[in-house]
């Protein structure tokens, strides 16, 4: 496995329109797309920081992820994705490694990504996700 | 102000040594520096993703900043910093919309950088840090 880059960070947020304003006004980002991801139960809006972007994910349902994360843990960083070529062969050699999986196999993210998370307690507590273009 | 990239990602871990070989043996991370910061009480270990470091810090004093949010967190993604031309000025400019500083100037962080951190409450729970070269 071979990571490229750090393909995005995902961060919790209550409401992706303040926290926008706040990403645009104070730093000084541009949010370049907002994007529902029904699958994971969430909003996303992007910005783009070097070869890394800044996904914020607002729940659309108290029952997702990101809505029990919040519950939970509050608003903060959610996720790390690493940017790799093959998700599938990652996955195989990560889990050969003796690392849990969340996803067996790769499923659709936002903007059209192939991703997978692999497990946080496996992880050092980090819930990573490696992803890779169609 | 204008951020050019996330200069790095900080995460806390309780035990350094068990997560340079998580990074390297799993992920195939190579760590090329560890260095000890005292002002912050934190040993670091650095690894390059791209263009940002993924951080690793752990507290050599239960009363330091990481020894402390370990306790109250466990282990996981600490900090997110982005680097920036000038810290002064960036500092002045975020402050003048209101939000809060923890560093009202820069002081040397780990590679003798210029850091300084804004306060949590007033950036979406995230703890953001600016840096610059020296």
């Amino acid at each position: 496995m071979e990571i490229s880059h750090i393909e995005h960070i995902g961060i919790a947020v209550k409401n992706l329109e303040e926290s926008i304003k706040y990403y645009e006004s104070i730093l000084g980002l541009k949010c370049y797309a907002v994007e529902e991801v029904a699958d994971q139960k969430v909003k996303t809006a992007f910005f783009k920081v070097g070869d890394t972007k800044i996904e914020l994910l607002q729940s659309t349902d108290a029952e997702g992820p990101i809505g029990k994360f919040i519950e939970k843990k509050g608003e903060g960083i959610h996720h790390l994705a690493f940017a790799v070529k093959d998700v599938v062969g990652s996955l195989k050699e990560v889990e050969d490694k003796g690392i849990k999986l969340i996803d067996k196999a790769p499923r659709k993210g936002a903007e059209g990504l192939n991703i997978a998370f692999l497990h946080p307690k496996s992880t050092n507590g980090i819930l990573i996700e490696f992803c890779s273009e169609k």
